[in-house]
């Protein structure tokens, strides 16, 4: 099946303790689309300025991800700008130019509109709400979020949370969002408020998914996958984008929900996150293929199965 | 297999979110006994004081462990007070008495002579080493370290290091030990320093092992083993002691040290510290059985393995 993702695609400056590199595409969607397509077919909604051509085009292309969703506006395209010290978990951002984005109101084109999967990336609440509501045939719906707008659209959140069926966050955004220390009792509050199920990213340490009760008519117990010990991460900007694509999109490609698949998604999201902060950017997302992907996680598995 | 742990026996006070206790028993050696007593038979090295009676002995005595090794000194017993605040990964030290732990210097008496598998819990390295030297019959060494001696007797702890199979630690004593970032570098460099195994403990993410190259006729590839998400962690006091006596305890209870033994040695250490934090100090550790164990160790199963 398809799927779609709505969100952010950008040019990026990115410093970490590897290297420096500058106006790199970039982007929650980009991200996304390109860790997704490993698995099933993409469709982007976003926004770009003059200065995206064929040369970022092409990225997409060659994935085979549809992007006649992503519009053309006059003037530049969001630019982000961020460094990374030796704790590789806490991005310092150096600028945010929103550009093209602060106006954009995602349109779904007609085109899209037989899509089951979609992907809320994160973008203002109320956006995300007015997506989810135009789409008719969607069978679920992925989204993401960040402390800005738990902290400041609390009230706009909470009603975007009542019409998604996965929330994907970190530790720290849980905890903001349900005013709570303990994380699976933050996990049970936030549940409370909407999704049937909600993964928490704990960055190098993996990542959990909690359930709310009958969720997808499985058990509520909470499943864990693993990330990979990597001796060098040269730049984690994208990995939760690259992680939800690999959960979304591995989901978007078997037909049915079930726990056993809900498990795998979970491994897959940890599999296309580790590989995303092995290069700057997108590099290594570009290049990867079935095998690879195959391979890690074995992997994964093989650092967490008993016999 | 006998197992021998060498390290405190106190009083603690504790505070916590979930409430206060004075005056429990409590220290490294204390923890770690009973965890690994569910899984072998325990000898202790320590040193009491007057206040020590025999309430706090049939605490020992009722889980068969054998405390002919625990010394009497003239004087008060180890006395620590620690309060959590809703962080519970991190104590704030309220006061250490030392009393008569400050001049302890560990006997093995005759008797435990012919354990084969040894436990060093956190006390000055150079006792740990002069009691490893003194054991000839020892086949498999553990042990533990804190912040303070990584920092002020970094060349002893080298030297302990030199001696030891399986070093136990959390994550921030690694990077400070290793002076090191990245924790699987950081893990690099531990193992470099002597000991074939390194357990980092991540707290409520569960723990890694790494292992040197050719270590135990083994391959070189991590294991992690998670913990559980508990909704109302109590007191973490004695959780990493109660960890290592899983992982210890179950290793002591296998004739062979392979892959696989290892590996369910880190579930078990899980399992034991998991248990630890649901009550104030020792308490769930003394009411356990074997079938409550190998149920846990089931759910940590179910929580992080595929069909």
């Amino acid at each position: 099946m398809s799927i779609l993702v709505v969100g952010s695609v950008a040019f990026d400056d990115v410093t970490s303790p590897s290297g420096s590199v500058k106006n790199i595409l970039g982007g929650a969607a980009t991200y996304f689309a390109l860790a997704a397509s490993y698995f099933t077919s993409v469709r982007v909604v976003g926004v770009v300025g003059d200065d995206f051509g064929s040369e970022q085009e092409n990225v997409f292309r060659q994935h085979n991800i549809d992007i006649r969703g992503i519009e053309r506006a006059k003037g530049k395209t969001f630019r982000w700008g961020g460094s990374y010290a030796d704790n590789l978990n806490e991005a310092k951002t150096d600028y945010t130019d929103l550009n093209v984005f602060e106006t954009f109101h995602p349109q779904i084109p007609r085109e899209y509109e037989d899509t089951q999967f979609l992907f809320l990336a994160n973008i203002q609440p109320t956006l995300q709400a007015n997506v989810r509501r135009s789409m008719k045939d969607v069978r679920l719906t992925g989204c993401d979020t960040m402390n800005y707008w738990i902290n400041r659209t609390r009230d706009e959140l909470a009603e975007t949370l009542k019409l998604v069926n996965v929330l994907l966050i970190n530790d720290t955004e849980a905890k903001m969002l349900a005013h709570e220390t303990n994380l699976p009792r933050a996990a049970q509050k936030v549940l409370a408020m909407g999704p049937q199920a909600l993964v928490i990213k704990h960055g190098e340490y993996g990542a959990t998914i909690f359930f709310r009760e009958g969720a997808f008519g499985i058990g509520r117990h909470p499943f864990r996958a693993p990330s990979l010990p990597i001796e060098e991460v040269k730049d984690p900007t994208g990995a939760g984008d690259s992680f939800a694509g690999g959960f979304m999109g591995y989901l978007a490609s078997q037909g049915e929900i079930n726990r056993e698949v809900l498990k795998r998604a979970l491994f897959y999201g940890g599999v296309m996150g580790s590989f995303a902060v092995e290069q700057f950017g997108t590099e290594r997302l570009q290049s990867l293929n079935r095998e690879e992907i195959e391979t890690r996680f074995q992997i994964f598995r093989e650092l967490t199965h008993l016999e």
